[in-house]
């Protein structure tokens, strides 16, 4: 049962911006993309072909205290901080080495997909099953 | 019954690169808004929430000419250059007044999207009769 | 002097993913969009060609209440919140009518660019005198 | 001195779109990525911090032949088509397997960026040395 999960990355030409660092909104792909990495190291996918179960973001930051550039290597730590009936929350470390780049935080929600609307629902116990809180 | 749409667009700070001008995919991107845009002229979605009809892009291509930068205001001029019974061809111009920035071509085809699958389909004709060709 | 922006904008079809609503990570590219629109309406760029003051995001976060979709027209309503000797504080809104979509809150800051780093800097008074905070 | 790369590479989230499948806009992005990574396997960086020299995109074409989807892994396999004393041509193919899902183009030049624009210039030597044209 994984609790965190460490994504290995590479800046892309096309993050970076016009100031010549990785524009602020690829963070949060960036933990996302760590997110579903940590999904799959659980067996799972968080959005598969056949599913009506939705996962979206209910509350997403990210504090900056470094920039990164093109080509740069950096570590994305995404752990998860907090299992609740209806939500997860992780918490996400970027860095290179011992230097923090950013940390972030992204909660996401369980909801049933409808028609025209989700609604909320509690996670399923298969899921809930496969996951657990990191601890220091 | 439109055949073409110019769109007026500014250059946003998320769109350039580490170069200091606008990252060479935005340009497919600014395309598909012009289209988008004909299509509501018309009075059409090109993806109505409620439709099992899709128009996956075929091919296209871009010959830039200039660099735009931050926050400069262009306009993407796209035309219906050809229309088959299963296909729309657009050619679209990105300019600044009367300096050409880039040129491009784009095709879409219309297919009827199945659980897993696509399926070519001829164009219905309530969609055809929307649009006309451009004359020159 | 300008203290807050009302954009009204569309949703892209490049900006939706497979879950068929916004990418949550185009919230923050929304609001950089209206705080570049509040500057221009101050009479600024946030990154004019010929200057090594920077603003580089310190801080950036989103609630989400609600999905947009394909086409749908919203409005990202930012105000400027608080003004320090070296950062500035926004709030905003993105909302349809009365329905509240997200609310989130940016804190950029004010440096000097120099060849490979960046250098905190006090915000210069011919810039702060554009803007003031936002009241209720 | 090589020819070609070959990128492994699997599809994320956010470059999906309320379709399903990957955004056509992506494909230039993941051969530019394959780009890259060549440059680096011949010991370069097509943007290195300190230099003036710059490779601007002269012309860009995808034709699509099937979807993405989300998660899928694919291949990326970019070779260098041409070597001209100013520009460089790629083929591009992306591939599942020996499944075909688009091929591409991509043909950029050589620049001298000055202050406000970009001056053609023959490829250097020393950076021409580096790459040859891929046989069959």
């Amino acid at each position: 049962m994984p609790s965190e999960f460490r994504l290995r990355r590479r800046v892309q030409f096309y993050e970076t911006d016009a100031a010549g660092m990785v524009h602020f909104s690829w963070f949060f792909r960036y933990m996302e993309e760590a997110e579903h990495a940590l999904w799959r190291e659980a067996g799972l996918s968080i959005h598969p072909p056949d599913s009506d179960i939705g996962w979206p973001r209910v509350a997403a930051s990210f504090d900056f205290h470094r920039a990164l550039t093109f080509e740069q290597e950096f570590d994305v730590w995404l752990r998860i901080a907090e299992l609740t009936k209806r939500t997860i929350r992780y918490s996400c470390l970027v860095s290179q080495g011992d230097t923090r780049i950013a940390t972030g935080r992204l909660v996401i929600a369980c909801v049933r997909r409808r028609l025209d609307r989700m609604e909320a629902m509690e996670i399923p116990p298969e899921i809930a099953a496969r996951f657990q809180v990191a601890t220091d």
